[in-house]
């Protein structure tokens, strides 16, 4: 990484592992700091990509095969880098995003059986060689953080359900599949026990970005 | 081809040539001869896809990239494939479409520069090697394309009208990469002067497609 870019940090899990809070909570940290941070997410993060969210993620979006759901999330990811994501690193800021292609290869790989070479095949048209600098992977049994999401939807009245219906077998290979990633690119994964209390989890993480962000 | 197995015709060509019309002729002409057909058109002909062409074609879409359109319009089309045009030929029926691969090939590659090779790779993935049967390639001066779609356009009231305010220059490569397509697979693509009139250009094609069904 050269001196003058700024670093990509993602959040990577399961369902209910607490993801989107531990980013928001790294973002705040940064900004008390004095770093430039852009807290985004996916799939989304620009308004063309999250048009491609609603027809994902949402209920009445359509009955898309895993294949067409990757090329319709690469599509979106290529959008949020292209002009989001890589002008924010040019101008030296740290992006902190929750889910990036490390999902993709989860949820429509590990999860719905579509092929990972053909997911890596479509990351590289769509991305070139594009990769976080570093990603925390949340890790918490597959049981415990559905009971977990499945509370939050309901408090938060969401449509944005279609994986919390899907048998705990997907949610276990999801767990499987995300550690498998971190075993093959240990540099970039740091995993995390989710299943330790939330101020517990954003003491480890805000202490691995330091060191990090020293090295950067 | 085997006997069992229906036939797949695409309709290509710039803006103006006179395809959609061709397209509902030979598909109403087919039907009155007693076959089974399905009419439709891309970007978009289920559901699913339409939602694409929404976002690709009408003015409000988003500002997408060459290579994201390209993803998003292999995503419609696999989707497309999937479930209406394969099952449609898997019944024998005859399948007319108007636009498909070709059109892709043609506007992001030989109009927009995206890589051939890039969209041949994401074909793959997306598609395997399914291909059109027959296409029909409508090719006129752009000029004349032009001057007849700027008149249809205001005459619908259209929004769709993205590509009719590029340069003159973008239509003459359409038409130059339409042609070499044909050039290199001269077994599926037959040209038509689509300066000619209405009817003479429906003779030529009905002429063609009774040939073509016969050997199918």
């Amino acid at each position: 990484m050269n001196a003058a870019r700024g670093i990509f940090i993602t959040f990577e899990g399961g369902e209910g592992s607490g993801k989107s809070t531990q980013a928001k909570r790294l973002a705040a940290q940064l900004q008390s700091q004095g770093f430039d941070v852009v807290l985004t997410r996916e799939p989304g993060g620009t308004n063309e990509a999250e048009k491609i969210r609603a027809l994902l993620v949402d209920r009445d979006g359509g009955n898309w095969s895993p294949l067409e759901e990757c090329l319709l999330l690469f599509a979106a990811r290529a959008h949020h880098v292209r002009t989001l994501i890589q002008p924010a690193l040019d101008a030296g800021k740290a992006v902190v995003c929750d889910r990036f292609t490390d999902s993709t290869k989860a949820y429509q790989g590990y999860g719905l059986g579509l092929s990972l070479d053909k997911i890596e095949v479509i990351e590289r048209e769509a991305l070139g060689d594009f990769k976080p600098d570093l990603t925390f992977l949340l890790d918490i049994p597959a049981k415990d953080g559905l009971a977990r999401s499945s509370k939050r939807l309901s408090d938060e009245n969401s449509t944005e359900d279609r994986y919390e219906n899907l048998a705990l077998g997907f949610h276990e290979m999801l767990r499987k599949g995300f550690l498998e990633m971190a075993t093959h690119e240990p540099e970039r994964f740091r995993v995390i026990d989710a299943s330790l209390t939330i101020d517990d989890i954003t003491a480890q993480i805000q202490s691995i970005a330091a060191e990090s962000l020293v090295s950067v």
